[in-house]
């Protein structure tokens, strides 16, 4: 069942490693089904390089396995708790990308520096405090504190991105990264203007109607 | 029409991700047909690994298509400006390439700290103040502080190289990060000497008439 | 003889470099055989692209060598140590990978700065004093300093991992770069909190009893 | 003539874009031949990827080409300078490669922090004072400050190595921006401790005799 949403949801979580976002097993990407509610998401601790379009595991809202032989990823219970409290969400990206997790380390949220944060996130990307692993808490902590931004940085832990399709989810993941780098390397030399506010929501204006094909 | 620019142009954009210089969609490089004065340009948006020469648009110096299925980029306005303004300039380029950017996030020049930037660049690489994405303004700080250097800083945004080619355009965009990340590293351990400004004319001046094969 | 840890190990030496945890022959992966107690280690200097399986060394807990064509790693007396005073390590590995090797360099452990540093290590890495290389002297401090980690740094030196498998050894060997790098990040813009040891614990067990398909 | 060299040289030069050494046309890898003494270099502004062992260029040691359809690299003078100089020297490499640069930038030198800058440098890293490219200057401060080291960083410049082949040359170039980048990360975090000269001795002496299969 949902062969199409499997494999994007599959060559989505490809996308992590190939931008260097993710090391070994870690990190993970699903996607929502519009029509059945289900969620498909990665399999928990399985190799990238390994894993096929089959692999992927369909689960319900709840977390009942509805297929897949092999177990869902240990972040599921997040996933879930927040396409169950946002439903225009259709994609969900984590990852321990190094820039980003750099400053969720500290607990620090990146300003508007740079067009391009204005562009892909219409504000500064917020951050999280401390939550378990596992449970419901990471999930929580997005759905308070990500706003309307695609992106979040959780405390003494990682990134969590979402989107209206997983796709959406993965290039927010990969700015996020770019970014974070760009304010890191900026901020060990010296302190950058942040771009007023009102700058901010005319630039992501004019980038979320003219850029692109669309 | 203009199947060998158009192939030229298509192959210049994809050194941008194949040298680490852009992430996703970002970025963009232009190269103007010296017979009938047209640009051609990367449309917007489009992942450089699905890009074919095909894609690309060609458009008057006036910013009419001329020819092509895709929207050009976003920073065609740019391109034109700068086209209208600087008859010896054939090829342009955009990235937001880390390190350069971080020097463009501060507003802060790159000064003759290294060889390579005496060699490439002639003088230190200049910084414009911010300005807005999409319309002229970039392009008429580009052609008020370029000067005689082939590449400028954008004050909270990225890099802009110009060049007598495409491939001129690309090749300083590929050495202005190169240089900006060492001059990074080398600023984040202590204060380099600048290299006098009588050395860096002769640098200069030696390896634009004695370096490659021309 | 051993053919299958042979494989084993020659393909988690190649992890190595596809990890960017080494450069040139720098580095080494071994494994020990549970039956006959015998250990497959690389052999020294080696380009890591033109090893096949048949290079790997054989040789007894005494370096004795009992199979192989060339000269096993100069780090073989350290892994033959480790493997005689921990009955538990089955794969042995070690690297010079940059962001670890820094904070190895300065004689300093990593705090639990990091949920992934939680779940794979269980607490802060370890650091060891400056030993000699190619006697027992690393050996030595290993085993008296690596505790229940994974992972320990030497002094003005790098990274040895254990694990129950070459495959759990080199899997720790990635982690530590990763952790690292982000750690190394972190602090050079701030002071990230430690995650509590009471968290720390319940962390790490839960990653190590509900994590991936075993 | 010389074809196995030429093959050797021209690999050894790819080898600068494979380990990240080099950006587009920069860089440059020379072999002597001993039974001629003419020596084998990189033509001038190739770019890597499309250059061919018939590419390279045969010289003698005045700079007399030899045999060879292009011109050769700038830096020939400076190659011929040392090989002239030193009778033990039969392979040479210049690169900028971006860490071991940024000491280069600041006139820094590299001090034993690291058990593999003993093993494969036997003492500190040198620095050379400022000197113009394309003459002789360079060669001179090589041969007076490059001592019993296989490196030397030349001040606002970059790198120069030097070994019995060309394949040790470039074994050398890329340790020396392996150790430079870890001892760069290590400075940004405290200040390591030096390993005491007669231990670098030793190791070294134990390296040199007791590491790879000769």
């Amino acid at each position: 069942m949902l062969e199409s949403l499997k494999a994007r949801v599959w060559k989505m979580n490809l996308m992590l490693p190939k931008n260097n976002l993710v090391t070994m097993t870690s990190g993970n990407v699903s996607g929502r089904d519009p029509e059945t509610g289900y969620v498909v998401i990665k399999p928990s601790g399985v190799l990238y390089e390994e894993m096929t379009p089959e692999d992927m595991v369909v689960v319900d809202l709840q977390g009942n396995v509805i297929e897949g032989r092999l177990k869902p990823s240990v972040d599921t219970a997040t996933h879930l708790y927040v396409y169950r409290h946002r439903s225009d969400v259709m994609g969900i990206v984590h990852t321990h990308s190094p820039y980003a997790t750099s400053f969720a380390a500290l607990g620090r949220p990146i300003p508007v520096y740079l067009t391009a944060i204005a562009d892909e996130f219409g504000g500064p990307i917020p951050v999280g405090p401390y939550a378990q692993i596992g449970g419901e808490q990471i999930g929580k902590v997005i759905v308070e504190y990500i706003g309307d931004s695609p992106a979040i940085l959780m405390k003494n832990h990682g990134v969590f991105t979402v989107g209206k399709s997983p796709e959406a989810a993965v290039k927010a993941a990969v700015m996020v990264e770019d970014v974070a780098k760009t304010v890191h390397l900026a901020l060990l030399l010296g302190q950058p203007d942040e771009i007023p506010e009102e700058e901010v929501k005319r630039a992501h204006e004019r980038y979320m109607t003219k850029y692109g094909q669309g």
